[in-house]
């Protein structure tokens, strides 16, 4: 595999750190090749605005999806997102890794998403017409690859399970998941999750880092979140509502939008 | 009332922008103080890192909540964050209004919570015992004051439906009105959504500000989301599950935290 990883945490000496360092290896170990985005490192810009329209004329108003259209057809994006558009098409396997700050990704991360993810190429493709609604969610630019987040979560597993007060996790992830991964075609596959990552021991350490080595070599023939295509035929076109006759009986929220 | 809202946009002359000013009159024609925290014009730092702790030595190992808290109650903040904590101390309603960019607030936004939620504030208080598990989700620093969401959506509101394929809304927004604003004691007001914000004409424009004025006025008395209370009873301690004999049956997901 190809295997680029984003990775969002300021110290390299944190646990997200050691974590990044025992899947490196072990991807290479096991034959891989492997590219890491270290945002913090990089010192990624995070907030999208008119500088990164290298055609857009500084101080006329913003309309960010048009202007990030505008730069990107005409190649005037600038270096850095460049440079990330160029390991993507690179990889056959993508890896969001992040500690989880206030249910959602640090905003260096989120950053990278707003700039990274222009129109023309992570959304605003393909055609509109009865049996399709453009190329998303199952179809899209990065179709056939595969994308994964691996989390680092500071609350206990029951806080996040069926009945746990934060939500089920998967719940939680669902717009990442969903979101961010599915919406421009990557195959998901199911979430590397660490819990309790700020009262960690070395034996506990010891135990995540063998789980993860399992979940790392299985990533290649993992099966992937069933989650289910737009344009598949089970939805409405194009109110992208799920058609009555699917959908398991009570199910309701996230959950319809996954096979089962 | 006394409102701040935290706005995440970066042109003034966006819809986003005029709803803002539609806004800010609104409140202050009903007799109302208005303070705005408009990020992009702030030029607000979105990226926590080791230069928010005054107290930090550089270079050496950053475990951000505890950095976060050493520098809180040491008054070793950066001076940006703590006028966003005077700002919140002042005012009795907060109001979150941005685009939702990825089915998440854009990466600015994020870097306010990031930045401005410091440990000993909204995270990390009360005493931990067999009754409560610290003030959190309905309890906390900003209890008794209101929070809300004013949100721009590019897709239909049938996208984000009981059957849409985005999930409903109030799903994809349940991490931040409840993990955002409910965590740290903010009583949850209904949020304001406006949908198809990207293909907007002036009729639509003059009924969504006809709308948006009515839930301004009803903002004083608005009936709250009714969340759960962590330490009110319904959850185990520490396992924070939801007892067995609360939640309607059939309910699941986020949808179990809200008393109906």
């Amino acid at each position: 595999m190809k295997v680029l990883i984003v990775f969002a945490h300021p110290d390299e000496r944190s646990l997200n750190g050691s974590l990044l360092k025992v899947t490196v290896k072990q991807l290479e170990d096991d034959g891989h090749e492997v590219k890491v985005s270290d945002l913090y490192r990089m010192k990624w810009k995070a907030v999208i605005d008119e500088d990164d329209f290298l055609n857009h004329n500084k101080g006329e108003r913003l309309q960010v999806a048009a202007a990030s259209g505008g730069a990107f057809f005409n190649n005037k994006l600038t270096e850095d997102v460049v440079q990330e558009h160029e390991k993507l098409q690179w990889a056959d396997t993508v890896i969001f890794q992040f500690p989880m700050w206030w249910f959602q990704m640090p905003a260096i991360l989120k950053g990278w998403v707003d700039r990274v993810y222009s129109l023309g190429l992570a959304y605003g493709v393909g055609e509109h017409n009865e049996t399709k609604w453009g190329d998303r969610f199952g179809d899209g630019v990065f179709k056939g690859k595969r994308g994964m987040l691996m989390v680092t979560i500071g609350g206990s597993v029951s806080n996040y399970s069926e009945r746990g007060i934060c939500g089920p996790i998967d719940d939680v992830l669902f717009p990442i998941n969903h979101g961010i991964l599915y919406y421009p075609g990557f195959t998901v596959l199911p979430s590397f999750k660490i819990f309790k990552s700020s009262t960690m021991t070395p034996e506990v350490y010891d135990d995540w880092v063998a789980k993860l080595k399992e979940h790392l070599h299985n990533v290649e023939n993992m099966e992937p979140i069933p989650y289910r295509r737009q344009n598949g035929g089970e939805y409405s076109i194009p109110s992208l509502e799920l058609k009555p006759e699917f959908g398991k009986s009570g199910a309701q929220g996230f959950s319809l939008h996954i096979h089962n």
